[in-house]
């Protein structure tokens, strides 16, 4: 009775829960470039204001860099803590969107209303339908749910810099016997998916460096170290035909796919032309003797994000360049260990150098490995059924091509198990231009934690 | 005497050449960027008022892109055209200069003193050379040297889009019995060159396109294309290990040096060692099978002037870009065909693209041939003794390898032979920072021409 109640007020009261998404989607809260340092915080505080009026006792935590926002409230025997993060991704390139990315919006879409912004499915939308379902159990039991800590960080689309170092320093108020997570999404458009595996992040930024400045192509062309050359030619070696990567060593620690969780992938019928087929493409490139669904979930990648030298403004310069840059990420899966695939990578460049070449690295040698949560925990099963009975549909569980390394830390750094629950669809463009989030998302995904609290909290 | 006269007024009136030079260089036009467009007609505006301060005839020649200048004056049996350009290259990486490029400043060097700016080696102080021993000659005899035509391009650095419908539409206006062109250097530092051969140039800008947008390598990675590792396996295989262009005929229509050359090139000595270590390299890229001056002087090449493709601001963002891009340009020698080398280019790439993979190109299909020169007409000769004469060791026929397509439309568009005589140094960093001219080049480019025309007009 009292679930259906609460799940009454969540669909009465609605619009006034997207209002409150569409205020926090205005914020600009973009991490990683310092132009926006002043909307981090003000996004931070505008979430602290927000659950002081739900009776948590909230703070804008500093730290050196992005605030986090930490929240305490309500009671209960077990102690569970909600973690999101309200950054968001840089826009570029800004002319690809319809609409301002921070004038967020309610537009029709094929399968229904969408809210259109950035930050709307990563991670604003995401985290707020946790913060509703509060809200409204809030109005209609006068009470939080259970004992609750909210823990939501602004660094997330940066490499979450002050994280661990914030975790290890808050480390028994941080502490609870599980964490939530809502930062994933749903199986196919209607399924409800727990996420059990996510791939790890290690990432590596470069220059090579040939001459000491840019050369006349008619003066040194033909007799100069071109390093835009030496750039194709060796990320033209990242892989092999078949899409193996070549850094020696990379696979070592990459298992093989357990057989039970082969057969439930296989059963989920990935229709990885659709997949391929909503972005434009038609033929899965990559590891050519892997599953599809093994290419974005269990396997390891190495990928070119960013690369760049000499002239690219309008016209020509007949320019040999001192330097050509490069960004590469990999991303990472069992027990691949990030130090030791970006020191392998390392050295596999430079020992390709030619001669009058060299590299900079501009980065650290770091990175976040891969995470494999315990299912044998009864409150997987649980989360799981009170999901089916939202949506209709059994529960998958799943795995996540993206790094979410929040979830390794939880159980690295605090020792807790964490249960990855959201609810995206493949479509909402997260990263990219015209982002958006479902309404049906929004209005269910706050309709799913009740009934996730209602079993758990 | 009348020339020793000449010669005496150029060395007392070089601070006042300086500061008109330092006048013109002030002025920012750069041709190939829209926004200097009113510099370039600012520039041609005062090279008129320069001119006919000296007598001549003088006019700012509308085109459908930057102006020319005409300049008619003199008399004489023989009619001399003077050619050179008064536009220049951008100036980024801006960063990258020690002063502001368009605040020209004379600064010491090791070698004596240098005029510092963008253009002051190319090609206004070049240009600069001719219209001073104009002055003085003028100053001195009261007449100019002889029947001379000056004209001065403002699109060289951009294509020359409207130099070829200008000489036909004016051809029997520029027609003259010999072109002089003030665009090439010296050779080593002190032996006065006139260039016989220059490199032509094509150039070709693309784009390789994937998905239909930018995606998340998290949820992409492994599974779609990459166009930035197509752009990097493609431009990796442009060259072969030896540095031979693999684009298939490339080197059908290049002839072998005529021994005659090859032997008053190895005369010459080239200190390819010294050549390289001025801009910080040791070992001479490219065609391994050739020697170091026929790689600048007499072979083709092909070189990547830029790249770039995905997310290249601060911090990381883990894209799988939609779109990567290039610009690639070769030198052209002998009888090489722009359109037939650009034709073919663009065949061998788009063989190469894989499925989901397709390619805008951006430029039409065109450039210009390389030019060769008949150094049979007695003016050579003379010239040759004159600049011998001036810099006290015999004077060089030499090679260019860069592009100056003027010198093959004046043969093919109006019929008249060109000579190439120029004074920079291989150090004046053209198209690149910290741009230069030395005061010498300057000062006796001066003394030269006047002992040329004393020669041949």
């Amino acid at each position: 009775m009292s679930l259906d109640a609460t799940l009454d007020r969540i669909d009465a009261s609605l619009p006034q829960a997207l209002d409150r998404l569409m205020d926090l989607l205005r914020i600009p809260s973009i991490s990683t470039d310092p132009a926006y340092k002043a909307d981090c915080t003000r996004a931070a505080e505008w979430l602290v204001a927000e659950l002081e009026s739900l009776g948590f006792e909230a703070r804008v935590a500093p730290t050196p860099g992005h605030p986090m926002v930490v929240a305490h409230g309500g009671e209960g025997e077990k102690h569970i803590l909600f973690y999101g993060h309200y950054d968001v991704q840089p826009v570029d390139p800004l002319e690809l969107w319809d609409r301002d990315p921070f004038d967020p919006a309610l537009e029709d879409s094929p399968r229904g209303k969408v809210i259109r912004a950035r930050g709307a499915s990563d991670d604003k939308g995401q985290l707020m339908t946790f913060i509703e379902a509060c809200r409204a159990w809030k109005e209609v039991h006068g009470t939080l749910p259970g004992r609750i800590t909210i823990f939501l960080e602004g660094e997330e689309e940066s490499g979450s810099p002050s994280l661990i170092p914030f975790m290890v320093e808050n480390r028994e108020e941080l502490t609870a016997d599980l964490a939530l997570i809502c930062d994933t999404g749903l199986y196919g458009d209607k399924t409800p998916a727990i996420s059990t595996m996510l791939r790890g992040l290690a990432k590596a930024e470069f220059t090579i460096h040939a001459a000491t400045r840019d050369l006349h192509s008619g003066m040194y062309g033909g007799i100069a170290q071109n390093p835009l050359h030496i750039m194709a030619r060796i990320l033209a070696g990242l892989h092999d035909a078949e899409g193996h990567v070549q850094v020696p060593g990379f696979y070592d620690d990459v298992a093989e796919l357990p057989d039970t969780l082969r057969q439930q992938w296989q059963a989920l019928a990935f229709d990885h032309a659709a997949y391929l087929d909503a972005v434009g493409l038609s033929v899965p490139a990559g590891e050519q003797d892997r599953t599809p669904l093994e290419r974005i979930w269990s396997r390891p990648t190495a990928e070119v994000n960013g690369m760049w030298g000499g002239y690219n403004g309008a016209g020509f310069k007949t320019v040999l360049p001192a330097e050509a840059h490069a960004k590469v990420s990999f991303r990472l899966v069992s027990k691949q260990d990030p130090v030791k695939v970006l020191t392998a990578f390392r050295a596999w460049l430079e020992a390709q150098l030619p001669a009058d070449c060299s590299v900079t690295w501009h980065d650290g040698v770091e990175g976040s490995p891969a995470s494999v949560m315990d299912i044998s925990d009864p409150a997987f099963e649980a989360a799981r059924q009170a999901l089916s009975d939202e949506w209709g549909v059994p529960a998958a569980f799943v795995a996540e091509g993206g790094s979410i390394p929040i979830a390794g830390y939880f159980k690295t750094v605090l020792g807790m198990d964490a249960m990855l629950i959201g609810f995206s669809q493949d479509d909402d463009q997260i990263h990219s231009p015209n982002e958006k989030y479902d309404l049906a998302s929004f209005h269910k995904g706050i309709r799913s934690w009740a009934r996730v609290l209602a079993r758990i909290a």
